[in-house]
């Protein structure tokens, strides 16, 4: 394709300086303190009996803390097993999480209902902001190396909203997001990305770079899942059912990677990935009564999957559907998110009140209300992964070909995969100039031109 | 001692699932929801009066989440001092701990007590599950770099249990995690270890990265010794001791460290290490009124002490004993654990009404009701501190013997201390293959020939 | 000037043992648990009709962590950009935060007022303790890597207390801690520091190692700021207006960013420091009304400012002040502290009780109770500025030229910002020697003589 200069003097000013701008203009506009964060209000509802100490604040925080952990750190240092691009994953990774979360909490208002006009704003939004930026940030794994950052704020732009019983966002977060960004990815298909593809790997430091990223995920997972449940026994549930699916899910992990690896020595992706799939797999049910049982099964399978996707799997999808999925997020978020959704519609459609008790209300408000039966709510699930779905392709097709049109500065497909088309790149070693990087800075120096 | 292949191809795919397995059918005839996790059972909780804000989720959920961290980022990355066994570190910390934290979670319902023959679970399993993994993590550093992952995970079978007064398990985590690892690091002895010395050292990134490790431990350590006290004074004053401890034992191990090491130079050897000893050293009376001032003293001198031990004592213990302690856990857990439980015995044999008032009953509850005297309980603390060593020094006696059998697939002597021997490791530098792993991966591959 | 030997074998053992010894004798005779923390109190609170989980441990103790985090990891790493100066960013760091934890302990309660003769701490002593270390830190910032450790903790012995709104420390903490290093650093003024220059720069691990830095404080920077304010509303309020302030500020930071630096290329100085400086300018007002829009306007400026202070401003201050700031703490602590200083003069004087209603209280008492009118408040805050200001540079001045004296073993100008004068430096790469550190190794070793 047709190439713009990959210099962003102006491009990426002039993208962030506008999104901003409206951002402010709109927040301006139509945001407003909720009656937890207002003093006036909070104040009145002191006085009609309420204690500080139940602000939600307090019970909803440090759960939107780890949220945060992870889509910052846990996304952002995950994606710099790249030899040469570790500043573009944790760089860009912090710039389209910093607008995303902007962008989502406006979005969110608009969807969720606004308040007389006005969007009103607390801990929750800001847990809902940051889910909302997840999803952006799997799609940006699919195409990590290979597009410019003003490419990437304009996928962030994108949003779609879904209402279901998905508390951890199997659907809504992973499955929306990975099959969002693979299609994404297919449109924008380099067809000579092979000339990249030494670049396209890891050296042994940053896959421990990696790792810290990995591990912040996987502790902080059961965080994320029960982030918006229900208070009390939901919440509590939902982080437990969420820590023994990760535990089952490694283990099953690293059986799969010594099983199919070359030599039986375990291989760092499947590490750093699928060990991780029993997050997105509980991420639906882990709300529900899965049981600690049913919730190592699920994340036992997970693991098992998400290894025979990167090993056989994702090979195939380059070659045969051209699908360059950089960080194979088919394997970690795309299967193991629908094998969540899946798994969610199972479990909803054989609550009973036996097993619930009163508690039904707060899972399944409308089974618990006589106004649907368990088996429905299993169906509403399925047809929501199928919307997820058909939305998720849909945009990926609308968004790629914006992506495509030749003036948002990618990288030519010779130059993937590397840091100093965007960033000032010091050497790899002390007190000498890095002659490689002084080679690639002159040819990264050309493209800019 | 005669060599298995180290391939791992079918030992570990086999050790995992078959106790994944085992894991899983486990937890399915045996593990329930506790009445906070339960649907049923807390909603009528809620309906007896208690509100959803009680949920002790609330209250041990963020010292979960601390501890988590340090289980996974705190252990996993201080290991990662070594220059070539990074990802053995913080992998097989990974497998290790997500494979002991299920099944600590049922071996804690065995000795805590079953439910008409169920184990009932919520968050505080989840803090214990955590604590037994960081006692197996500890006999963990002992042997690194010389055990096959298969080793690894048998170890971590072996559990024990003890009653005492011991939140922060200077004795039950520390001390027997410790002498453990000594003594199964003492039957593994290698007579040619000296042949992977150039190995056993850092560079300078690994000692980076170990000290996000050793930062996450110290940082957290006020969490992980209150996360299973009482609520309200105990769990406050005990995360309060601690960080006192915590400071106090940074400025010996310092000044110990410039005094002793070569040159008047710091040692990271030292940092990394004596300076969490103040924590170790805090995990018994912490919970008690041991006073700032105290806890700054036991501080003071576990510092010392573990920087007297990493110079003086190792060496002797290693040429003497033939006790191989890789990460020299017997001056970090060892000794300041057995001082832990000396100044806990101490402390709780002085306790009167008077300090303690009405607080006594949570602290002490034998003594506040009358069954026994203060100094009793100390004897009592003493003879859990003798029992523990005892437990430990058998348990690594049996264990040992069984991780001799040549079937494990343990590295020869050689080529411990290396990542290559159970990875696919990638080279050192970007852009060209590195030599000194293809030689090493060439080696690695006829062992596992 | 005359160089002392930067041997630290007695110099630092010295200090630390001395300070170590002090502060617990102080403890020893001055510190108490308070009501919250001691047994017998919080017990006879309990008895008169309050709940354990009431104590304020659940309400303080997660953002304290948060905190602590950005204290030890964020500082810590944050500053470990320079290529051979890691261990020391990170080990000073947790030196001087150890000690600086104890020593603001005891001055707070000198300030905060004693209660008969006694110092009562618990968790909110933690987070001020950590608050005053926070400053202590970001004074370390101006002269990183040209003080020995002696120096650094003569320096943070220094202490200033101050009266005014000023939840986050925007004055307090940041402009204190910003302009009283920077006239340190006037004062320690080294004309031939060039000939460290070549040190005095990142390579490719290190500016990752720093992200780890940035990011950390970026997150939690949300809970430093309403770490202390009041409960309910008020501290709801301020993490959010930070959590967009700080969104803002990182695009805006991209934006200028790639417009200021050489070729469109971002620079990494700049997304990690500039990016941060939405969170000091609502150290200030984001307790009060500020809004979302108002707190995103304020991050926004910040950013922009802060990254033409890096640009443009820090050469002229080095060239025609002779100020060497080694982090640019005039940028992201200096300039966008009094930034937030005059944001929140300004917010304060316009309160109204339409705006605040009765929760007007908890943010203004004064001026809830008629005692003086919003205006003059604004006044106020704006006076504690001035103050602020005054104080840093009168003690910034006094603390400079006692470091001036000869004996603290301070590295010459030909050896700034390198670890190996003071620590045991392993090598670069694994399985062989490092030359230049070899050499490096020699030359210190002369120095230590």
């Amino acid at each position: 394709m047709a190439q713009a200069s990959t210099n962003m003097r102006l491009k990426l000013p002039i993208t962030c300086f506008i999104l901003e701008i409206i951002l402010i203009i709109l927040f301006g506009v139509l945001v407003q303190y909720n009656h937890e964060t207002d003093a006036k209000e909070w104040y009145n509802e002191t006085q009609s009996g309420h204690s500080n100490y139940e602000n939600d604040f307090y019970y909803r925080y440090p759960s939107f803390q780890d949220v945060h952990v992870m889509i910052f750190i846990g996304f952002g240092f995950l994606m710099t097993f790249l030899q040469r691009y570790g500043f573009s994953s944790v760089g860009f990774n912090f710039l389209i999480a910093a607008f995303s979360l902007q962008w989502a909490t406006l979005m969110q208002g608009f969807f969720h209902g606004m308040h007389g006009g006005k969007i009103h704003i607390g801990v929750e939004s800001m847990i809902n902001a940051d889910f909302c930026t997840g999803s952006v940030l799997i799609s940006f794994g699919a195409v990590l190396g290979k597009t410019s950052p003003v490419q990437l704020l304009i996928m962030a732009i994108y949003r779609k909203h879904l209402k279901a019983k998905d508390a951890g966002g199997s659907m809504t977060i992973h499955t929306f997001g990975a099959y969002f960004g693979l299609v994404v990815t297919r449109i924008l298909y380099r067809p000579n990305l092979d000339k990249s593809k030494d670049r396209n790997s890891s050296v042994y430091h940053s896959d421990l770079f990696a790792m810290i990223g990995t591990l912040y995920l996987w502790m902080f997972w059961p965080s994320f899942n029960s982030a918006v449940t229900a208070h009390g026994d939901a919440q509590h549930r939902t982080a437990m059912n969420t820590y023994y699916s990760l535990a089952a899910c490694t283990l099953s992990t690293y059986a799969m990677s010594a099983l199919t690896a070359h030599d039986g020595k375990l291989d760092m992706v499947h590490i750093q990935n699928a060990a991780l799939a029993g997050g997105v797999a509980a991420g639906t049910a882990g709300e529900m009564m899965l049981t600690p049982f049913g919730s190592m099964v699920v994340g036992f399978l997970a693991g098992i999957i998400s290894v025979l996707g990167f090993k056989y799997l994702s090979p195939i999808l380059e070659k045969k559907l051209k699908i360059q999925d950089t960080c194979g997020v088919h394997n970690l978020h795309g299967m193991p998110g629908i094998l969540g959704a899946i798994v969610g519609a199972v479990t909803a459609s054989v609550a009973t009140v036996e097993i619930y008790g009163g508690g039904m209300e707060a899972v399944f408000p409308d089974v618990a209300d006589g106004t649907i039966d368990a088996s429905f709510q299993g169906v509403r699930q399925a047809i929501a992964l199928a919307v997820t779905l058909g939305i998720a392709l849909l945009g990926g097709l609308i968004v790629g070909f914006i992506l495509k049109l030749p003036v948002f500065g990618a990288p030519p497909d010779t130059v993937c995969f590397e840091d100093s088309i965007y960033w000032e790149v010091p050497g790899e070693e002390p007190g000498h100039e890095d002659q490689l990087t002084a080679v690639r800075m002159e040819e990264c120096d050309k493209l800019n031109g």
